[in-house]
């Protein structure tokens, strides 16, 4: 299955469910040398929160150590735009699957030494949405 | 203590440590009802994965519930740029404070419906800086 390519996120979907997809996710990040940093289960977080009801929508912050050390060499402030998420969600059914687009959101900070760095993991995170979309 | 704003970051220094920065963060984005839904000690994992030294830095992912949903009902992949990110580092011996610029990081999606919310971290954030600043 073809993925879209938005300006600000690598998307797609995927013909697994939503758990399925989770699960794939997380070990397709591990083969491509990214760890997962942090965890949001939006459903869950809106519901206690808010007391709302949403599809299922999880975060995936995931972290190629040596490309952030670069990058905070790079850039001090470079945290504010860490980690890179991957997003597992439901509509109307379907599962779906975005990461962020490395080159548009490392595109605001302007250091050209970052560009190397946003090419490696848009082709890393694209190859898992790619991956995802196959099922 | 003025705050300086870059292109992608709200930045400033605090005379606190580091310590009490990271503690007053937390309560300055609990008074203005953001949620820190993730944190990453990047100094630890740093050296854990790559036995590198690095000053402390640490991430807190801030998220509004209230505004997290409106711009999800606006926007599906939001969640690739979310968490808001308030970092809060040591530089030199010095401590220092970064918001991410909600405003630069959602211009890269190109929807109107982000602007009013965008517009309301944006000052939300900038007045944890700034309080962050004073000390």
């Amino acid at each position: 299955m073809a993925t879209d390519k938005a300006n600000y996120a690598i998307s797609g979907e995927t013909p697994l469910s939503f758990g399925e997809a989770v699960e794939k996710a997380r070990t397709l990040l591990q083969e491509s040398g990214y760890g997962v940093l942090s965890e949001i289960d939006v459903q869950a977080k809106l519901k206690e929160k808010l007391d709302i009801e949403r599809e299922p929508y999880l975060i995936l912050g995931a972290c190629n150590p040596a490309l952030a050390n670069q990058g905070l060499n790079a850039e001090p402030e470079l945290g504010t735009l860490l980690p890179c998420n991957v997003v597992i969600y439901e509509q109307e059914g379907r599962t779906r699957v975005a990461a962020v687009e490395p080159g548009t959101m490392l595109s605001v900070v302007g250091n050209k030494e970052l560009e190397p760095i946003a090419e490696q993991v848009r082709s890393d995170l694209s190859r898992v949405v790619e991956e995802l979309a196959k099922g």
